[in-house]
């Protein structure tokens, strides 16, 4: 076992604070990395909180994780030390399932996710980002490409594979019309990654306030959801509406937006369930779909494909202490768009 | 106008009653038909009692309609006099739009129902098939295959393809696991045409009692919703599940039934709205759908593929004088599996 530094909560209602952790010594295919930077997600909130009624404590946060490989098991022969590379949601799974076979472990039914989960021997928890260190088996590291710069990177390993996996799987692309709900961390990069994709781009936001932002990021339109007018003259326009928002919002009067066949992807989850109408499918034979961050294989597709057209998050850098008012902060959507917790901070 | 016997209704609590109504002299390119028999649709009922609220009156119900043709206009050339032909839920449509040129008239914005609606002037009445004869232009004359029972055959225009449509839609066929959500006039021609695509097909009924009705209708399995070891033992199993039923259902338990990346398809609309937990569609990826009847060319498709598989209903015939007995046990369900007039008896 080594000892790592990291912050962490103790209960539901604790502050983060400094930790001492332990991980496994590295086995034959593990790479074991230093942490450069972490994301800071809004379900590390949800978790840290026990928003989810899951939580084990003492729990270390943190799922949007880059850094440099320290060293690498014997066997590993695709990671070598001095590698920039990153950690996402997941760090293991069952591998035999059907799911994980096509590569989307994501929906495996053991999945090992990053934090608040507990290894596959059902005992040993393991721990997040938020930390000096971490040891990852070197199926679920993925490589950074080397020209994208490490701390605003960090949000692809959640918020980019949140948005690029629905925007992939439903075809975005030229001649296809995408709307973004919300400008916050997934709204702003599924703005980036859709419009690199080459679809026509445009922000649903609840006002014009982040106007000037949604188009310096790439959005061709922006519209006010406050101005039933909006719903007027965007009737059956889009192909494919990607709703990044986790607030109850009519999903009937948005899946009104849709073309016949489109199809609004749900990313978040309301606390409270919404009322749908069946009327809102059955005319123009439309679809409400959901999507889970996404599987390895694409994770990796999604950073070549950032790489390839330099597409990195809009962040704001923290030092580790300031992480508890940062928290506020993500709650009250007070950042622009992402906060990124610097590593050599702790 | 030429003057047609027909039964229909004066306002939303009236029964229904003999009425003499008219129609247009065929045009050029107009069909003129004896309706021999005409199914009875549980959306005759809501329409003749205006629980949509969009009633018009007097209303003549009926949109499973098929008969012999009578006269043809001078410019028809696809049909003749003494031809077997169907009308089912539209009898015209704009024309223009791209769902009308991609064959999907049913989500035209000006539809033209075969009853409780205008034609395309805006002006005139159109009045359904519980009546001796009806006019139609020929796009909306169906073909019925020679050797199918005209009487059998009348639920195929609206129950048939209502199901059809989705079944083929979403790819129903060898290797993919069907589920159908209640044994009525929908779900009967369901259990007929999923089975005849080759799909593996389940009912999931309310209770064990149309067990060996759904068993000799084709179905493969059945499960009674009622015990909620059902929900455990088909988790995670059906690629598609056809709901046709409007009562209010938990979406989300159904949902749950699905494989990753299946769909689950609404034909009917609770007058009450459901609720919908997003995590039922995040996990999984899957999708909630709805379908409303097809297009004619997909009509067309669907009766040569009952003809070529001997797919008809199985039906209650019922003079006219039986019609308002008829529509209070299909309120009640108590009919196996359409009621279907027979309209020598007008």
């Amino acid at each position: 076992m080594s000892t790592f530094k990291a912050y962490g909560v103790l209960n539901a209602t604790s502050s983060l604070a400094p930790l001492q952790i332990t991980r496994r010594e590295p086995q034959p295919h593990d790479v074991a990395i230093k942490i450069a930077y972490c994301g800071v997600c809004h379900s590390d909130i949800h978790q840290a909180r026990n928003e989810w009624g899951n939580s084990v404590y003492p729990m270390v946060p943190g799922h949007e994780i880059v850094g440099t490989v320290t060293s690498v098991g014997a066997k590993v022969r695709r990671f070598k030390v001095g590698d920039k590379v990153g950690v996402g949601c997941l760090v293991d799974s069952c591998r035999q399932c059907p799911d994980c076979k096509e590569g989307l472990e994501q929906f495996c039914s053991r999945p090992i996710f990053t934090y608040n989960c507990l290894e596959l021997d059902n005992k040993t928890p393991v721990q997040g980002g938020y930390s000096s260190g971490i040891v990852v088996h070197e199926d679920f590291v993925l490589r950074i490409p080397d020209y994208l710069p490490l701390d605003k990177t960090a949000p692809l390993l959640c918020a980019g594979i949140t948005t690029y996996s629905p925007l992939r799987h439903w075809n975005a692309g030229p001649g296809k019309k995408v709307a973004i709900i919300g400008l916050g961390g997934l709204g702003h990069m599924a703005v980036k990654i859709a419009r690199a994709m080459k679809a026509e781009v445009t922000v649903l936001s609840r006002t014009l306030d982040k106007k000037d932002d949604a188009i310096k990021l790439g959005a061709h339109h922006v519209y006010a959801t406050n101005d039933p007018k909006t719903f007027e003259h965007l009737a059956k326009n889009f192909d494919l509406i990607i709703n990044t928002v986790s607030v109850k919002l009519d999903w009937g009067a948005y899946l009104g937006l849709l073309q016949r066949d489109g199809t609004m992807v749900l990313l978040g989850v309301p606390t409270d369930a919404p009322q749908l109408h069946a009327f809102s499918l059955i005319m123009g034979r439309r679809s409400l779909a959901g999507s889970l961050i996404g599987g390895i294989k694409e994770t990796q597709e999604m950073l070549d494909f950032c790489g390839k057209h330099n597409i990195t998050a809009d962040i704001e850098i923290i030092p580790m202490v300031k992480i508890n008012e940062a928290y506020e902060r993500v709650i009250k959507a007070d950042v622009k768009y992402r906060f990124v917790i610097d590593m050599a901070s702790l």
